[in-house]
């Protein structure tokens, strides 16, 4: 893809995104397009359909989410790559619920899709995690799988407001702090 | 219910509840009363359908769930409370979780259970979290309803391995510590 057709194409993602936030998954072709400042026409020459939209949003919010885990893994130190792509993990996961239905539709015509983003996102959870336990700053008796299965369905969960996730997630890291004896009696 | 028809029933829903745990929510009426050591006949004497086994053994496991945290806050002190009672939610939440479907019946046909269910079983988080955070042996930033939010979906998730599990809570319990200032360095 060429520079300007680049450019062109995330200023469009990036406006589905926020549309999708504001309005949910079901946000019209036109809304985005009025967001993106542009022709719904060209909107469609990007994305003949509704769904490519969802893809692509979803697409980046993944290539987003890795890329962080690998930005934090040389930019930071240890704990606070963790802590940092933990805090992005649960604002992904607030992104995707807000689309989930179309979202399932685009994993029913990819399954691959589905699998791969899993996939890498279990791999970015299991790098941070992993130097940060090197670095003797995480417990060591649970692995980036582990931690996916207690954060993820939290994140899934459509009940959940953002400052219950903020105040779980706080929970977890301080869980996640390497084991020391309890002075508190049972 | 007279004691010795209360003994009966309490057998059969004990025998469905092995015998789901075994083979699934999918499991026969026939499997039920051999488990029992009673004939079918007898079986469907108290339980007319599969569906009110279902029920029978569901009512049963959030009864003794929310017994336990009574019997807990009496017999326990408040740190080994919480653990006990979220160590026993945990193994409910596994337990449901083979005769989900059927129990996703059960609550179409009568919806009130299922509200009035998770309210019980909230309100049980509750008690035992506020005694353990009144006695200063748990982080009094959370309620009982954060933290259902979080243990509630883990244990719903149909990947969930037992072990993982047990590590996870392991985890989740060290983060509901009081908060201590940190020596880790970010």
């Amino acid at each position: 893809m060429r520079a300007d057709a680049r450019r062109n194409y995330e200023r469009l993602v990036d406006a589905a995104r926020k549309v999708f936030a504001d309005q949910g998954g079901g946000a019209s072709m036109e809304a985005i397009a009025k967001q993106a400042g542009v022709g719904v026409g060209t909107l469609y020459r990007h994305f003949p359909k509704r769904i490519d939209v969802v893809e692509a949003v979803y697409r980046d919010d993944v290539d987003q989410l890795v890329g962080l885990a690998d930005h934090g893994l040389v930019e930071l130190g240890p704990w606070a790559a963790l802590e940092g792509w933990l805090q992005a993990y649960v604002a992904y996961g607030r992104a995707k619920r807000t689309f989930l239905n179309e979202l399932h539709e685009a994993f029913e015509k990819n399954p691959d899709l589905k699998s791969a983003s899993r996939e890498r996102i279990f791999a970015a959870c299991n790098r941070v995690l992993a130097r940060a336990q090197e670095a003797g700053q995480a417990r060591s008796d649970i692995d980036g799988e582990d931690l996916m299965q207690l954060v993820s369905p939290m994140c899934m969960n459509s009940t959940l407001t953002v400052d219950q996730g903020e105040r779980l997630l706080a929970m977890v890291l301080d869980g996640l702090r390497p084991t020391v004896p309890q002075t508190v009696t049972p």
